[in-house]
């Protein structure tokens, strides 16, 4: 091997979701596109709102062309970064600052950039299970270590026995997200309080900052108007980091941003790590276009209304059924609990009824798999009777 | 420090060119826009062509918008990786294959991306200067070692004599732009010959692979018909950087490009290590309606006549008054000899008569300031008595 192990291990084995989403890619071939149920993909099935196209038709139309397609300070522009602290600051009575926000190329930028900026080798990092399997990869590449605090079952809030313990002078950071993918449960304003005082503590034991990375790209998707608590308000070192990927239905344009919480211990520092992190990983700016529109469309979603139907309709069925299914507030992902130990064979068993589910392994938690209902409301309904036919072959 | 020093420390000292460029910023707020004389930035001047607009506004109207939104595949559409093979074979009669081009958020990650891609600890990179000075910082970031060679003086080829003696066991790559940013220099097609025997030599003695990184985001901005030498057609273990920013005038929109030689030893893998960095750096794919614009794209350019008029009028009338200055084939960079020894003087001497020109030293060479000439014309024909100013000044 003359090129990076690491790196050639990445690329060679895909992430399970991808490898399942490409497996159905070429049965869809095979048997037909309506025949096989792909719940694999958080790919947003809802169009993006109008003023997506609006604006960027406009900008395309109106704005000067070397203007609009010019560079942009590395941070992003000053007026973009204005408007979204205006918007946090009146939708979450926060008080950020446009100075503190660093414009992104979507979710995972923001979170590479992240880890890079504030890890030092072998400093560590914990995660609140299930997680996103790719903060394993982002904060190795960013030399930490990742520590799995094990699911709070069945809730999925957080589960402080544990955590406390997990805590040590090597701890930097901790990253939560909520909703949570892949369970859709959302951190309830109490557990954010308990969390922030624990974490307090933690820091005056040590001594250093322990920051809590917030990744909330689907802060925007919630259901029955829960509750959302936002991070800033309740912990000072707190980072966040957001995508309009899921929000506005633009996953492939590649546009979020970081914020660093003005009460946030250094906080200027902890800024410039972040410019100096996405200069040396390869980010020149955010994309420009997409950072021009965000402006339009604060606050504003997709139709999500298609993605509650989808909830409602696998939740209440596959209850029904007799599946131990997790009730998600918000995303849109449902956890459910595998019919036997081992959730990658119950896993491959569903592929016998065409339908594609995520076993849970790679998510720090056993015996789960993830349904992205991110889907065509008819490949749902279609979905129920292979959902009955799986369940009843368990039952022989 | 509580965050990584490495990463603050790039944050807080942003490149001598940015930080030039702030400064003027400020100065023509100070004393009027048309009274600075800015060369700082390499920012296209010119708009991009018409079929940018019309392909984007096309996009926007017609392709559905969860296709058009939608992630693509990590490496890029299939589709537009085949049509930039086809349109390179078809340019520079190479044999490469869209099945080894993944797309990139422009020039830096491609290579932030190969970079990290092939390097192992305490490899080395050997950077013909003058250089990109982000060079230095992509591949220390990806653990590698910045050995430099010296400019090859008055011609800015390579300089094999010193080159030879600068290859050693830990030699992993050579990274090349020509079209050289700064000197605007292109290398010629008996020193590409020259150098693959040599790497192949080196190879073959070191028993492994030297790979010759291509950066070539201004391969296009060539003017009087000089011929380009296309790399993977002279050798094997090459890899094609590319950014579609200074051709298409679109320096924000992110989108480029790295081609693996199909002939490289370990092809496939080297790809898979390219695919595995790309993630584990946070870019998923790159900007996708950006992909999708490519094929209508390909080949054409910004009208770089006006580039070609201001690189006539500054050299012709820089040499009138005295100046010692490279002759830039490509590119839109002018290189010129400082009247003191110390670059970074004879630049702060400069700012008297309001010129912004970068010192040459982050580039690895003393003695010179770079002149970004993608500028108003009108400017370049005012900035002239400035220059006959500051050339008269060290007459005294």
């Amino acid at each position: 091997m003359n090129v990076n192990k690491e790196m050639f291990e990445l690329g060679n084995h895909g992430s399970a979701i991808r490898e399942l989403f490409e497996y159905g890619r070429k049965r869809k071939a095979e048997i037909g596109e309506d025949k096989v149920f792909d719940y694999s993909l958080g790919n947003p099935s809802i169009p993006a709102p109008d003023v997506v196209k609006d604006t960027l038709i406009d900008l395309l139309t109106n704005k000067e062309p070397t203007a609009l397609h010019g560079y942009t300070s590395a941070a992003g522009d000053t007026n973009v970064r204005n408007s979204i602290a205006k918007y946090l600051n009146d939708t979450y009575k926060c008080n950020v600052d446009g100075n503190l926000i660093y414009m992104t190329c979507g979710a995972a930028a923001s979170l590479t950039i992240s880890l890079n900026a504030i890890l030092n080798e072998n400093e560590e990092v914990i995660v609140n299970a299930p997680f996103f399997p790719e903060y394993r990869v982002f904060t190795e590449k960013a030399n930490g270590k990742l520590v799995i605090l094990d699911a709070d079952v069945p809730n999925f809030q957080i589960d402080f026995n544990k955590l406390e313990k997990l805590i040590n002078k090597n701890t930097k950071a901790m990253i939560i997200d909520s909703p949570n993918n892949p369970s859709g449960a959302i951190l309830k304003e109490e557990v954010i309080i308990k969390l922030a005082k624990l974490l307090k503590e933690k820091e005056n034991e040590y001594n250093h900052p322990i920051y809590l990375i917030s990744d909330e790209p689907y802060r925007e998707i919630v259901y029955d108007k829960v509750n959302y608590p936002f991070v800033t308000n309740y912990y000072d070192d707190s980072i966040v980091c957001y995508s309009f990927s899921k929000s506005l239905s633009l996953p492939s344009d590649r546009i979020g941003y970081v914020l660093v919480n003005p009460k946030c211990n250094d906080a200027i520092n902890v800024f410039k790590a972040i410019c100096g992190a996405g200069r040396s990983l390869g980010f020149v700016c955010a994309p420009a276009m997409f950072q021009y529109m965000v402006p339009n469309c604060l606050g504003k979603t997709s139709d999500i209304n298609i993605y509650k139907e989808n909830r409602d309709v696998l939740y209440n069925n596959l209850k029904k059924m007799g599946y131990d299914v997790v009730h998600p507030d918000g995303a849109f992902y449902l956890f459910v609990k595998a019919l036997e130990d081992d959730a990658k064979a119950f896993s491959a068993k569903a592929l016998d009824y065409e339908l594609l589910l995520v076993p849970s392994d790679s998510f720090g938690i056993k015996g789960y798999v993830r349904l992205s209902y991110c889907v065509d409301p008819d490949m749902v309904k279609r979905s129920l009777s292979a959902f009955e036919k799986l369940y009843n072959s368990y039952k022989k």
